[in-house]
């Protein structure tokens, strides 16, 4: 047996236990499996007394997170610390400037600086690696890096978020509505205190761009995802998604070609035969479709500090093993560019849900606008009206323009008739 | 760009057309991504005049494939030939013991001969891949052996055979016989002219040993695999299974532990809400259970040209970027060997189905020799008399062993009341 890997550890929450946890449990069959063992000689985190259910005074304990960087004892640092700048990023910089390897869980930051980060990873010819970072321990990374490395990838797309895709199982399991299934969601420690990043769509957004990066070969571009989170997902549009045969979710979508790059965050309706209609509670999954290998679908537990720390010393056992390259598999200074595609381009069918007043004319009104925008309807449910005398219209279209659709809800912005802000949800295509 | 990887290509089928259209055109993504280019240089089959719609005009024709392992220009072979000795195995042997990478989709060679090529890779320090042997273009093998290597894995388990699951889901979807679908499979070309392998469970049971042997860390043991195939299950099994909740598929499952090494392929009852129920037609798909990751599932085409090449290009890129080890993961030599579990100490719900004749007293017999057995019954169906006036029975059992349903059938297998062979199921259980 070689000697070890030694790793300086940065940041001792729950994910950080996992990781102690998980080498301490699985120790022997790691060194098998790694060629090498695989040990934790240094570790950092703001309080040193906190209770974490593992025995850390066995580990060098460093006060100041960024010098374990240059830690005499350590081969490669492990950053669980979190946040897209701050201490994550000036450890990540000085761990790589030191040529030393970098596993990090860190969505945020891969998603703002990981060109950055690879370019410096490679000018060292050192490791940096990110399995963690999307659908916690499922080897998504690592099969679009290797596993499907020999296909064109056309779309990739999945839920990537565990806290929307519980809340909205949830929802739909019992009929609830959003703001009461978000508190339990939170009571349960599903949810964080500050939900935002989660249901709001930017953890799945984050996530988003890092898969399109390494599933087409282009530049991390974070900064044009469209984002759309599930807050404004009602109950009733769940119970009439299911009356049509579908399912809601948050479906994280890029898509790359001759009209540029696309990606979006957004609820979509998924179809009751596709595979992540099934996907419930906070479950993850993610589907890579290559121009020969067609679609492939992965799917696991998205979060947690089992999940997580499993992804994590995936990557320590492959730097153990020396079996690393470019971060997003070719050098970073290679990738391409593409433009922003253009979202009014793109064809599918739809989903518009309307809440209106219960008088004549409204449902005219709609559908003028529809008819005048040239979209065509493919069903419409109204439903009676609630307690204060609105009615539900749901609408699903038949394959339009997005543009056309915008058209028809632009007119009708101004209108008496649609109160509050009408709901707009794409159809998952196959 | 650094020198190409060159190949030396054994056997022209279908799947080695496709690794050279694939190789074509995704020509310069791949290099992009391996880091320099993939070349075939050398090809070898059995008839060089056939059309197979790709130019093999510019590649150097070998006419006895076993010369490809010395070929001057190649610095790998990939052998599509097929079987699990003779030409293919000789192949492996001579190209490993020539110091060459060796890359096949060869299942039944791998299942047999796997861990004697894995020490001659080894001791060569040389590549053994093999993606392309289990489930397609689903990297699934790169899952167990790097992205789930942290894991202790106590189970693992799919749909790995096509066939079977275009012909089951086919009964399912449209109610009919097991003869006539295989008939029409077979017309269609998702069965062979001879199916037994597909269906008497056979393929699935080689690539369960594979998949076995890297989730455990233990010696293949294709001899072990307890396996039947879908022959015997009739549309009424599949009805009656419909109406409990399941869906039928044939499962191969593979667990490790105190109790030893337990492999099985077998027709199971899968709960609906279970992801492997919503597997259909030739699709393959993958469970592994690791004691920090959960559950991962993995799905894809498990055959077919363009998924199979994906695969044999993958384990190309690789090789190319110099990311391989130990073809199991770790040594062959420390690979474990566990005893054969006795699958009769296994606790499950199990579907049993009986013919009988629609007279007085039958029902009773079969109930007394559950009794009498030790089985409890959840619930029993029983369908009025057929055409040749009989009843069909079908019972699914509370939780059980395996032993007590076996001496159940034992001793009414000596009945009048029984006609034919009576079918027993597991159930799929979390």
């Amino acid at each position: 047996m070689t000697k070890p890997l030694r790793v300086a550890l940065a940041g001792l929450g729950t994910v950080g236990g996992g990781v102690i946890r998980l080498i301490d449990a699985n120790r022997e069959l790691i060194a098998r499996r790694a060629g090498r063992p695989i040990e934790v000689v240094a570790v950092s985190a703001r309080d040193r007394a906190k209770d974490r259910g593992v025995d850390i005074s066995r580990f060098t304990w460093v006060d100041d997170t960024a010098a374990l960087a240059n830690h005499a004892e350590a081969d490669v640092v492990v950053e669980l610390v979190g946040g897209s700048d701050g201490p994550a990023l000036a450890l990540a910089r000085a761990t790589l400037a030191a040529g030393k390897g970098f596993v990090t869980a860190n969505k945020a930051m891969m998603a703002h600086h990981g060109l950055e980060l690879a370019e410096a990873a490679e000018a060292k010819g050192t490791a940096l690696k990110f399995e963690a970072a999307v659908a916690g321990g499922v080897p998504v990374i690592k099969s679009l890096r290797e596993g499907a490395a020999a296909n064109e990838i056309g779309r990739v797309y999945g839920i990537l978020n565990g806290t929307c895709n519980f809340i909205l199982s949830k929802m739909e399991a019992e009929g609830r509505g959003f703001d009461e299934v978000l508190a339990e969601a939170q009571a349960l420690g599903y949810a964080e205190a500050d939900p935002s990043f989660d249901i709001d769509g930017v953890d799945a957004a984050h996530k988003l761009s890092i898969l399109a990066s390494l599933a087409f070969g282009t530049r991390p571009a974070f900064g044009q995802v469209e984002v759309t989170g599930i807050r404004h997902v009602i109950a009733a549009d769940i119970a009439e998604a299911a009356a049509l045969g579908f399912r809601v979710r948050l479906v994280g979508i890029a898509e790359a070609g001759a009209h540029g790059l696309f990606q979006r965050v957004h609820p979509h309706l998924v179809p009751l035969d596709h595979p992540l209609a099934h996907v419930v509670g906070s479950t993850n999954a993610v589907v890579a479709e290559g121009n020969y290998v067609g679609r492939l679908l992965f799917q696991g537990a998205g979060a947690g500090d089992g999940p997580t720390a499993s992804a994590v010393v995936a990557d320590l056992i492959d730097i153990a093993r020396g079996e690393f390259g470019p971060p997003y598999a070719m050098p970073a200074a290679s990738l391409n560019e593409l433009p922003v595609a253009d979202s009014g381009e793109r064809r599918g069918r739809a989903y518009l849900r309307f809440t209106v007043p219960d008088k004549v004319g409204v449902l005219a009104e709609i559908a003028a606008a529809m008819r005048d925008a040239g979209v065509s309807i493919e069903s419409l449910i109204q439903r009676g009206a609630a307690e204060d005398g609105s009615v539900l219209v749901a609408i699903v279209t038949h394959e339009v323009q997005e543009r056309a659709v915008a058209q028809a809800l632009e007119k009708l912005r101004g209108s008496q008739s649609v109160a509050g802000q009408p709901m707009w949800m794409p159809l998952l295509g196959g």
